[in-house]
């Protein structure tokens, strides 16, 4: 009965996610779907990418949190279109909100890339397409270099793994090539990005990547 | 539609919640749940939770994951009983999975404390009761000093907060205070707890709150 209904409710976003995928195709839209635990830097690394970018493109943010518009804050005061989705209780973005977002965002006809940055959580967020064109998978040092294999459909499905805050490496045991070899058994076309946002550290290569995106 | 499913399924989870609270009574039983973000250093408190207690008290560990049994196999080396439940893809455990757990583990009539360790995620865990005498809400200072405000359920329900990893604290801008006053406004009896797993810093403290939850 509960499976049931989650395939429903999965069938449902599919078929949103076809919706935005075309869409976004039409507008020429590229949308990225930030991914990762509480606290693994997906607002810092938005904040410079930004800053990065802001010359070269017409960005566009959508912020989904449980509560507050914190993050919201903090991506407008860099000068960008924010969109902010407060789900409540709900541990995920699904398609449906995502659509209204970007089509508010899209108001803006010289929007280029729309950055999600979706609920802070490894599970839920992995399950629902979004009609994305890359999910990024964030995992920072100070997690732990077990949460591949806790949480495979996310390291799966990604498009590109992030690894984060890279300039505590030295105060953890997070064990880099380690983490390299289970990801690569999982994912083995992935790319994997090394950065720390607070240092700049390997944030031109995390740039390139977004900036091979194309439509 | 999908809110009545959603009230139906928690409706069922309180009355096995229910069963739970009235069996662990029985028992003599105090269970505790704990939940934080993937990374927040829930099994590593544990372990040291195990070495500091086993000669007080009889332990039995519930972990909840939704792959692999490696927290499992951590406490084992501990010599404490452990129950593994592997959700799949569910991102919290629930009343009646955590019942079939602690049936199985107080087939050993000693037993006096179990500790669930929920799946780690700040959203879900929180809204499903499983009768537990403490939901214990983990917060690592590695992920920011903004999770309280952004994820506010869990940490109004629990009944203490654990701040973990506090030998870090001088490599992140992590406001302790902040934390505090935010914490205290929204759950203004539950202690906060300061600790360091690895150091032993503050896990005499955790352990006086653990011993001070009675049947």
């Amino acid at each position: 009965m509960k499976i049931k209904v989650m395939d429903k409710i999965l069938a449902a976003n599919d078929a949103w996610a076809e919706v935005n995928r075309k869409a976004l195709k039409e507008k020429g839209i590229v949308m990225l779907n930030l991914i990762g635990s509480p606290g693994a830097g997906k607002t810092t690394l938005l904040e410079q990418t930004i800053d990065m970018l802001k010359k070269k493109k017409t960005m566009g943010v959508i912020e989904g949190d449980i509560a507050t518009t914190k993050d919201a804050e903090r991506i407008r005061k860099k000068g960008t279109a924010v969109y902010q989705i407060n789900t409540g209780t709900a541990c995920h973005l699904d398609a449906h909100l995502v659509n209204a977002a970007y089509n508010e965002l899209a108001r803006d006809k010289t929007i280029e890339l729309v950055f999600v940055e979706n609920i802070g959580n490894l599970v839920c967020p992995a399950e629902f397409d979004i009609g994305e064109d890359a999910k990024v998978a964030l995992l920072s040092v100070t997690e732990g270099d077990d949460k591949i294999e806790k949480y495979p459909l996310l390291f799966t499905e990604a498009k590109v793994l992030v690894i984060t805050k890279i300039g505590l490496l030295k105060y953890t045991n997070f064990n880099v090539s380690y983490v390299k070899k289970v990801f690569k058994k999982l994912n083995p076309f992935a790319p994997i990005v090394m950065v720390d946002s607070l240092t700049g550290d390997g944030l031109s290569t995390w740039v390139d990547f977004v900036l091979s995106l194309k439509k």
